[in-house]
């Protein structure tokens, strides 16, 4: 199993600030891993509020369904999230598992189990062993620190090849307020792994009502325009907590997202989702391309969603960009094999700018060695010109390599 | 690139008979391939009807579109298939091609040009020099014999490792008729390629509308039931001839489908298309196991077919047959993604016969060793009981492997 850093890690890893408001703390709970953290506690103060998204598999892991029951009550103190172990289609012992679990975090911290947020990652239908945590979360709450930032992107990754956050500040009336999340990706190398986790936090004095509507705006175009291999997780979690720490240093309290005041944070909000999920994409299982797709000229954004996904999750598109090729013929296929409104007389299709196809066949113009070169850039950009109305939409995805079929198919779970 | 046969090739090749009405004849074009053939003419006898399914692809080949303008007339004398250049997404180029082609043929075999069919397989974006159709075709019309199936299934390969035939008899009033078809499928070696062409003969006097209404039924079980990775082609064809020459030994001559004389034929039919569809799915792209997925319980059989094909077309699943891993976790993962109506604690899961997942969870009466050395096997059957209905479906598909990947991506078209 490599363990080598995607050759498409970032470069430069933000110095994560503290958040008021949020403790973290990590610690290795054996769950399935040696000699690495399992376990992450995030503990709120009293005053924090919740907004969650989830996967929309119809087969959900154990903590996204207590996840869901939570949300509606909008508070929250607590977040325990484990990696080694989804809990996910492990029947009524899932259940009871997500309970105890909820009630040692909630003595811990010394809150309600109501307010106890899970998400687990990891091996689907192994029992998770809840009394593992007994004794570890409350240690956890005790040490539990402002800052730790790296080790808690660390302890919630399975064979993710790095660590995944970002940052931002906006401001909000005259204070100024911080965002910072963490993520966990698709970096599969021990089979039965496929989950997407993401945790956001932010000291903005927000209600649950106005954090759960900016989630729901912002993953559109970030985390659910962000396709690896076309598997959905039973487990795919994304939670955002405000702890209105802020409010002590003039912001104001936002109850909703339309607020005017809210305009600097939702963009900064935005920002910080969009560079998440692009660290996922970044961290495809055996990815060696970024491929940015974007589709523009069709009849409305939905479509060229359709279509941009269609080509986005073309194993033999996937396939010919790990080979550096231009490969426009599959890009035709996968714009005709989406079932979306397109006139291949008007199709106009480029790879990194380079126009290689328009008005439904080869541009008679492209310099095939300019386009080989531009291929071998570690970010490919498949842009696609309907010309039929003015949808556009744009996705990311990764190369399906070799590598890919190694880490999913060559070792035994 | 690989020119080792499948393993999953099937072990008897059937010995093809003559179907009165129908001459064949091949020949070496020299459109792409150096020294092997790539041209196909079939020369029926007057009086053939014809009937065909074509891609649902929003950017199909010119020949597909030429097919289809030219169906409603029922009538057929010549089919001209070609191996190396799919003729799609070229233009008027593409279009004045086909009309020419079918222009050349028309004159070779005396007929007019629209009572021609073609079938371009290949390369996409390539203009295809019809000229070189020209005299080729002519010698073609004059050699033509009843014999040469094999020969015929050979020329219409492009990196199928081995020709795909299958024939059957049926009783139709008190004559027997036989029918024999032809396929290839997605063996791709050479990028660019992805295209299923089929051909069917019969000596049975059926009506265009009668052969049509057989082929639209039959194909929803064989030829749409069968994935290799998902991806739809510009250009597969599926054509179906009836040269009537079984009138002249007494076969009743039939004009509805739904006539109950034609119940043998009907299940003959069925039966050479799904023995064609099989073989399609043992030859797909680095193929090693030939995976059935066979799901029951569900609300419809519509709702079946989903679910299956999103088993079938799951990457994890698909890596992880290759793998010999009987990942019940992704097939769980599968499922949830269909969107279909599920119930994760209704759900039961068995490979080759052992379940591995009843109730939700993982079965404690299962044994890991005993379902490993299953899952050597060269053919896998993933089994999926939703305990909701009586919805059932089958799917057949195939493993994906490092081959795949290095068919599609290792080589630069």
């Amino acid at each position: 199993m490599s363990t080598a850093v995607s050759p498409l890690a970032p470069s430069d890893v933000p110095a994560m600030p503290v958040i008021a408001g949020v403790r973290l703390a990590t610690a290795a709970a054996g769950i399935r891993y040696k000699g690495r953290t399992d376990v992450l506690l995030a503990v709120m103060d009293e005053g924090a509020t919740v907004a969650g998204v989830f996967t929309r598999s119809k087969c959900p892991s154990a903590p996204v369904e207590w996840c869901r029951a939570r949300l509606k009550g909008g508070k929250a103190r607590a977040l325990v999230v484990n990696s080694g172990n989804a809990n996910a289609f492990t029947g009524k012992t899932g259940k009871q598992s997500t309970a105890l679990t909820a009630q040692i975090a909630a003595k811990a911290v010394g809150c309600a189990a109501s307010d106890v947020f899970l998400a687990s990652t990891g091996v689907i239908g192994e029992p998770l062993d809840a009394s593992k945590f007994d004794g570890v979360l409350a240690a956890l709450a005790e040490t539990a620190t402002p800052d730790h930032w790296m080790d808690a992107a660390k302890a919630i990754m399975t064979t993710d090849t790095f660590p995944k956050v970002a940052t931002a500040t906006a401001k909000l009336g005259k204070a100024t307020v911080t965002i910072s999340g963490m993520a966990k990706g698709a970096g599969m190398i021990m089979p039965d792994m496929a989950t997407m986790l993401s945790f956001i936090f932010t000291d903005a004095p927000l209600s649950a009502a106005a954090l759960q509507s900016l989630l729901k705006t912002g993953v559109e175009d970030t985390f659910n325009a962000v396709t690896i291999d076309g598997d959905t997780s039973t487990s795919d979690t994304l939670l955002a907590f405000a702890t209105g720490a802020a409010a002590a240093h003039g912001a104001p309290r936002i109850s909703r997202a339309s607020d005017p005041r809210l305009k600097a944070f939702a963009k900064a909000f935005q920002g910080v989702l969009a560079d998440l999920s692009e660290q996922v994409a970044r961290d495809g299982e055996g990815a060696r391309k970024l491929v940015e797709v974007i589709v523009e000229g069709a009849t409305t954004k939905t479509s060229a969603r359709k279509i941009a996904m269609s080509i986005a999750n073309s194993p033999l598109v996937k396939t010919a960009i790990a080979g550096e090729d231009a490969n426009w013929g599959r890009v035709v296929m996968a714009v005709g094999k989406a079932g979306e409104p397109a006139n291949r007389d008007k199709l106009s299709i480029s790879f990194n700018g380079i126009r290689v196809a328009k008005s439904g066949a080869r541009d008679p113009s492209y310099n095939e060695n300019e386009v080989s070169e531009a291929m071998k850039a570690p970010k490919i950009q498949i842009k696609v010109a309907l010309g039929l109305g003015k949808g556009r939409d744009r996705v990311l995805t990764c190369d399906l390599t070799k590598e890919y079929v190694a880490i999913n198919g060559d070792y035994r779970s």
